[in-house]
């Protein structure tokens, strides 16, 4: 008989998260009581937030506690309903973890039209990453056409929306990816005009090369000693959307940023985000996302590893930038 | 006859500023030309911001040079006119520098009304330092009633301005000083709610306790070790307004902050401003001063040294923090 796999939190990571702070198991497929459904998980979707929901420390959600299921976005089908706004059949996205059955009672899942971009496509381009880019670079770094925007973590399921949401903007798109692969898939697919490799030396002067006017909206998702060198290059009146810090998240002792004297100086607005705070702009993005992306002038790679089973390797592979685009583990 | 007091930058500190870093001389009363006139300088503004122009890096503004008149804002009289916008006896503000006369063509210069409030409020409460205090507050820091404001060099004359004007606002107000006189004179004159001593040992648990609802808006005027300490105890959806970093200003090697994850965690958002910037603002917010000023609602304390060749030995004290409120030189 069919069974649930399932990948629990099996420790606090302290450090580099190892796949032995995951356990997975094989459960019963749940049944759903009155006003619950089912749901048949295809798709997982792998995110560097995700590595903060390991860990107990103060931040924007609550841990995963020992022994739960791991936290993370998932589209899959409803196979059984006890709950009239979700029928059998329909395609549903929503926060239903690392596991191949879940059961829900609809809190915060959406359905989906599994015929206007491709389903997996709602956990990345056209989901909360992808919204993410949105909110971040339009709503809060509010670029002009002309203006410099800068993208670390480029190539990201993240970064990458960005970049082609800011090339649509009229800016001039430069990338912080690392290694030389990564910077020509950036420069030849995402479309952005320079990416400068961080694992090169010298990433201020090549930054400073990659940028002849600075920069005016940097999209941080890297934090540590690559924002602060970025620091040097924002030009006056320039704003960062703080996204990310994933340079930080593997680290016990946190980067100290010497460049704050940059925010003063030049007048700089750095604003942290998180998408799910921007209820009010959330399903504007996506249906702007899916139009781009299912009219082709939007783009995307997708990282796909098969099996729930492996789904902690391959996030670990995630922190350590092993993908190219999105990360996603197809479960079934 | 009459002589033209002037204070020189002699060379550009490394760490602390000494008095041999200026030179005083005597010159010549200059004499307009068409469209010119003199002032006979009152009196002299001392601000921290200068700090920033003896050196020769990179800022909002071009270094003084060496052997150039000290910048600086000053109170005066006009003497003498070749300009018919500015007539002789007419007090005037503007930037005319660390001397007791000086010639201007009214570029920056503004004329005062001598009978509203005592002419060198002009410098402090109802001048730049309380301008730069209502734009921080009012424009970026946006505070609402019932919330927690913080600020620190509480005693200063932008952050005793920035306390008054947050209590007109209806909130808590919390200043960080140093030493238990300048918390008394906080709480006792200028009327903080609670003041914290940063000399004084655990810092983070007195704000903690200052402050038991958080923090809603931080107005920052020093930097390192305390405004990262601060980080600490900022809510969600808080304001930072980057107004200085006086902590850093004598200092070879900045500070590493390490609380960066707080901006993003929190969703902060942290904007330097300079209050130059905001000539849009800047005559309202003088308006709005002079109004609560003249009408005892906004007090203030000036800290007074006489002569200008004492100038250096005042703005080095200042920079040390031995003022209590505005630091001014009487000229003449």
């Amino acid at each position: 008989m069919e069974k649930n796999k399932q990948v629990l939190l099996a420790s606090r990571p302290n450090g580099w998260v190892q796949t032995s702070d995951f356990k997975i198991i094989e459960s019963q497929i749940p049944e759903p009581d009155e006003g619950e459904f089912v749901v048949k998980n295809n798709w997982l979707s792998l995110d560097p937030y995700m590595r903060g929901r390991m860990v107990d420390g103060k931040s924007y959600a609550k841990p995963v506690e020992i022994g739960e299921v791991m936290a993370g976005g998932t589209v899959g089908k409803v196979i059984k309903s006890k709950n009239p706004e979700f029928t059998e059949g329909q395609y549903v996205v929503g926060r239903l973890g690392w596991q191949s059955f879940s059961k829900s009672n609809g809190e915060g899942v959406s359905k989906i039209d599994p015929t206007l971009v491709p389903i997996q496509n709602y956990l990345g381009v056209c989901g909360m990453p992808g919204a993410t880019a949105w909110i971040g670079l339009l709503e809060i770094c509010q670029p002009k056409p002309g203006e410099t925007v800068l993208v670390s973590a480029a190539t990201g399921a993240v970064g990458s929306v960005v970049a082609q949401l800011a090339k649509i903007s009229g800016c001039r798109v430069v990338g912080i990816a690392g290694g030389p692969d990564k910077c020509n898939y950036a420069k030849e697919e995402i479309g952005y005009d320079a990416c400068v490799d961080y694992k090169a030396n010298k990433l201020l002067e090549n930054l400073k090369l990659a940028c002849p006017d600075g920069v005016d909206c940097s999209f941080e998702n890297v934090g540590g000693e690559i924002m602060d060198t970025v620091m040097h290059v924002l030009n006056p009146f320039s704003r960062i959307a703080l996204c990310g810090l994933i340079s930080g998240y593997n680290e016990t002792e946190p980067y100290g940023m010497k460049m704050i004297r940059s925010i003063l100086i030049n007048r700089i607005k750095m604003q942290g985000f998180i998408v799910t705070d921007r209820s009010d702009l959330y399903q504007k993005a996506l249906r702007n996302l899916v139009h781009w992306v299912s009219i082709g002038k939007i783009k995307y790679r997708e990282t796909i590893t098969e099996g729930i089973e492996n789904a902690p390797s391959a996030f670990i592979g995630m922190l350590k930038g092993k993908n190219l685009g999105k990360q996603l583990v197809k479960i079934q």
